[in-house]
């Protein structure tokens, strides 16, 4: 295990770059934080490139015998609570983070795929809505999320923490829309937009075809290019005086229309 | 229109109680920011004790419009930006609050409506998913929502500003679940509680019949005690890898099978 003192460490600087975007874009790492997350990511076969460890609060146990019984070799270091605090971007930190090694995909390998139910997301923007939608896209069953241009970073420390380790169970790729939905809808995808004002209710679509489902921006929803491209608009009826869902709501509540109709016909 | 330029006047004193549950309490009032919300709470007949205006920024048109139309006889106040500052727990202020009168129910006077669709809500601590489970429930058409104690205060900043004005479109009411569980049953409706163990899947419910919904605290879910007061325990399946929905977005799933289920068989 080697030991940091000072922030002024070449390694702390380079790390400290990870929290903004620029800096992961370069280094293709993020960070990530808390004991819980850093299990998950090392059960994940995530690649970890380093784990920082506050050296007065010292290695977590759970961490530590993850990391044996794993046989991972993963550079370790002891850093001070000052050097936590300058990577943290928590309250209270735990005193552990690790930097993780960006998955990437191309498009043609994820076109690939046998795949038979896809998310794609198009500039939604709150960190928070972003990683509360990876988590239920990920309890629902999805295989594979494109963000759209105009997304939010994945690598944000807000969509990390919200997603809680849901990051490290599906691929999430970056892609050109425009290119992918031609694509998907060629090789059999029916691509579902939603909208208030569509007539067909998403319990009216069926879930037993390949689907690829498609939202757009919190308060404007998808753009009229999106709309024509779509194989089908639906939209999710409102029964009292809220004037919209919020688009995790949005999401979940579809995504979960799938699965009902999965299960309920075994 | 009142002008108030000190921070130290007893008015301000006074509406600053608000920023606590203590201060609310006592006042059974409390405040709301932003013209958005100002607008919701008048259209939906609230009873508004004062109005405030930064002398600044001056009196928001659409809510000068709407006092107007509705021939509301608010009390109007034009205090300090640093008066603003004081009382709002917003970054960017919009310069606008007003002190509502919070809505008073009785257990009697909501048990004798007609009610087919409640929602139980026991310990949920988090004030954002409070607010966001109410706006879910006034989309998804809920008749009543009932608090049970160990749940955050429903006017605290968060909650409200989640909620988006649904906080104003159902009746909310703080209560013993002890109580009102046994009186609910025996009022023929069927009180639905969840669990990741439950046998039975939440589609697998029948909404046609008067139904209660009860969700539990984020982390721990329902209490023991709980569980043995419902009529059925229900999960929402998870196929990923994800460990667990979110509270808010198990409770939306749910609500929206009823949803589902009133719309598809007409």
């Amino acid at each position: 295990m080697e030991e940091i003192k000072s922030v002024q460490n070449p390694k702390v600087k380079s790390w400290s770059q990870l929290n903004n975007k620029k800096g992961r874009d370069i280094s293709k790492t993020y960070l990530i934080e808390g004991i819980k997350l850093i299990e998950e990511a090392i059960q994940s076969n995530q690649e970890i490139e380093a784990i920082l460890i506050d050296d007065e609060k010292g290695m977590p146990i759970d961490i530590k015998l993850l990391l044996e019984n794993q046989k991972k070799n993963i550079p370790i270091f002891s850093v001070t609570a000052a050097i936590v605090d300058k990577l943290s971007d928590m309250a209270t930190p735990q005193g552990v983070l690790a930097v993780v090694k960006q998955q990437q995909y191309s498009l043609e390998e994820i076109v690939s795929k046998e795949y038979s139910f896809l998310l794609l997301l198009d500039e939604i923007q709150d960190p928070g809505n972003l990683g509360a939608i990876i988590r239920s896209a990920d309890a629902a069953g999805i295989e594979a999320i494109f963000l759209g241009n105009g997304t939010v970073d994945l690598y944000n420390s807000k969509v990390i923490r919200s997603a809680m380790g849901s990051l490290f169970h599906i691929p999430i790729v970056s892609v050109d829309l425009n290119q992918l939905i031609p694509l998907l809808q060629q090789d059999g995808f029916q691509v579902i937009g939603t909208s208030p004002y569509a007539d067909k209710a998403y319990f009216d679509i069926d879930f037993s075809l390949k689907t690829a489902l498609l939202l757009g921006n919190e308060s404007r929803g998808l753009s009229e290019e999106r709309k024509q491209q779509v194989t089908e608009m639906v939209k999710i009826p409102l029964m009292g005086q809220a004037e919209s869902l919020n688009v995790t709501m949005a999401t979940t509540v579809i995504l979960y229309e799938r699965v009902r109709q999965l299960l309920i016909v075994r």
